[in-house]
């Protein structure tokens, strides 16, 4: 199965007044593992949505066990945790610098049509990707 | 039920390059509509905290249907979907201007010692508040 | 002179872990300040943009005095300071509960074609906004 | 003069829908800048944090020149561009990738106790600190 690995330092904006990471940073931090995901599997994102295609979140869901702090790199492992041709669901782990388990969770993704937000089948209309998709998730 | 209604007036800094809000300020949208549920319980957040109890998320799980934008006003509404005396679970539903549902989901929460981040029973630690909770969860 | 007045309800995610508001977000809520001021004026700025016009920021320069804290709410007053057909430039003053001024403060913005980034002169563009400006700075 | 060069990958999240980086994210960036620079005279300001002063902004003001976008890494240049031994002026000068100048510009630091935020001169309270800053501006 393909993992990719993105080391992020803690930014001292994202903390809040309980001296941890506030935890709407983990959300973005996710979005940061899937564009390192995505350019592992050879693909950019931003290219993607200059060729018309968006590729909104539908679902997340994280699980907080220990806050990230600032001072600290953490890093975040993303893999495909599923894909039918249609939606794909990112799977992540975000682990603190002492090796404990900071945040888990997964995303799910479809795509549309830029400018009309009308859904996309993966498996359909950008071949590559879907490829990629059935490679990386095994 | 106890809900409590929040209107959210889109901020531009919120869109990303999609053109619609980013999904991350969904997730701030929804501590805002905490913050008025509680209050409306009689409560407050930070006098909470003076006392020394903070109450992290320890899951948020949240479904997009339809983007806000900028330029409108959203409104949040915000009940607790479960409590069991130490952890609350809060539903959310965001519906835009034209009454269509944007986001739905909930977080879930704990009490812990502001200084050792050591879990409290709110039933034990926090009385008027797990009456409140009680009553509110009917 | 024309000065809008908007209340700001301090968000838990904008604190850091100083226990007050981070300084990068008086930067967003001078946004609001704008968004309401054009809107005082007879115009929206969501309007603009799906007209072909975006108003960018080219400079911003904020002095913090009184830091802002969760569970207060802060009203941030917005006018024009200068305006010379091409660029305006809006004064901030943001002030907390006790009436203690947090940020003062000011942003120069100009108008550009939302395809080429162009800058348009707004006196020969916009013709009601150049009026509207004109008369809000006196 | 000493100058720390800090890499910054955009982040969707930073996007707003004018298809660019929001103006607020680089006050973040700024911030990461010092982080490093601070790293460079052999300190860390969590450290600093920790033995109760903190070093909040007084004063940011930046300019706006070329908008960084998403798919690119930008670089900030950091230094310190005045110090009398109680506030510290930083200098930042943001690059993209086509060797553009995004954003220049500067901010202005005091340290305060952490208890108190009453003000505390560098010079006297931070010795180490006032010969790295004296031997950093030159």
């Amino acid at each position: 199965m393909e993992v990719a690995y993105t080391k992020i330092e803690v930014r001292y904006a994202e903390t809040d007044q309980m001296g941890v990471v506030h935890h709407s940073n983990y959300v973005v931090w996710c979005e940061l593992g899937r564009t390192h995901f995505i350019e592992q599997l050879g693909f950019k994102y931003h290219q993607l949505e200059k060729e018309g295609v968006l590729s909104p979140v539908t679902n997340i869901d994280l699980t907080y066990k220990v806050p990230a702090v600032y001072g600290e790199t953490v890093q975040i492992a993303t893999w495909v945790e599923s894909y039918d041709g249609v939606r794909v669901i990112y799977g992540y782990e975000i682990k603190n610098a002492k090796d404990e388990i900071c945040v888990t969770g997964n995303s799910t993704h479809v795509c549309v049509n830029k400018e009309t937000f009308r859904p996309l089948a993966i498996r359909k209309h950008l071949p590559a990707w879907h490829a990629a998709y059935e490679k990386a998730k095994k």
